[in-house]
């Protein structure tokens, strides 16, 4: 269902702002090219993370490796195993998916492909990003306790965790 | 960390748009007001859900009743009973904290708080909304399968199923 008019506003190098004009309402939305996440986990049983300053939010957040579509034709099991390797520096083995999530659709369209995935150690992890390995039932108590807020990341632990 | 200078470059209804000069990069950033959201449990163990058109993403989605902050020093445990009750008609008795959620910190400051609570029959539903009440076994079933897009919606039902 189309909005009947709509304009845009903005458009930056990650998203625009497009505002739909419906009969008796006003939307404003984000148009987001959307990402891929993986919960990588070692043969050890611990998932991967990583921690890095999120801009938006002015903390360091802990958060699954994961990354917008920027690289033309690519498929989302493609983005989420090169985020993987570019962020941590761990390359995955077989990749299954956890099923596709939008973020926040009460203003933007942004879609993340979650996926799980062994994670093998490989290369150096990404300038400026803190790679930390936590034991899956230990990452599972965090997202009880309310401890990682990322929601893709709470999300995608509780669903690996209800797989292992 | 503040950025060293930001712009604001829309301002809308719901949110607004702010690029952050950082010294070696740019961050676009949507400026959002939160909102609270409510896992609702019938007494029969059903999770009260509603689906609504969500214009941004131009599909119905099945989601746990929530709502933006944007009535003035409301704490977030009036708001989202006052949304479970407006949106679908049921009180809230009881409620517990299921922790906060960052939707997308890779470009927005969205925080979503997250509530558990048991829900009581009372008026009617919004117009517009379609009330659907779900076993929360089903529900979880629904979630893995990856029929819950959803991400506060997916994510709560995970947490509430952790704890029933």
């Amino acid at each position: 269902m189309p909005a009947p008019r709509s304009e845009e506003v903005f458009s930056g190098p990650l998203f625009r702002v497009e505002v739909q004009y419906w009969p008796d309402r006003r939307r404003d939305v984000v148009r987001h090219p959307g990402a891929a996440a993986v919960v990588a986990l070692t043969r050890g049983g611990k998932v991967v993370l990583v921690r890095q300053l999120r801009e938006a939010v002015g903390e360091r957040l802990l958060e699954i490796p994961a990354g917008i579509y920027d690289v033309e034709g690519e498929s989302p099991e493609d983005a989420a195993r090169r985020e993987l390797e570019e962020e941590t520096g761990y390359r995955a083995i077989g990749l299954e998916p956890l099923g596709r999530i939008h973020t926040s659709p009460g203003f933007t369209d942004e879609v993340i492909h979650l996926f799980l995935a062994e994670a093998e150690p490989g290369g150096e992890p990404e300038a400026g990003i803190e790679v930390v390995e936590v034991p899956l039932q230990e990452a599972l108590r965090a997202v009880d306790r309310g401890e990682i807020s990322d929601a893709k990341t709470a999300l995608g632990i509780l669903l690996a965790g209800r797989r292992r």
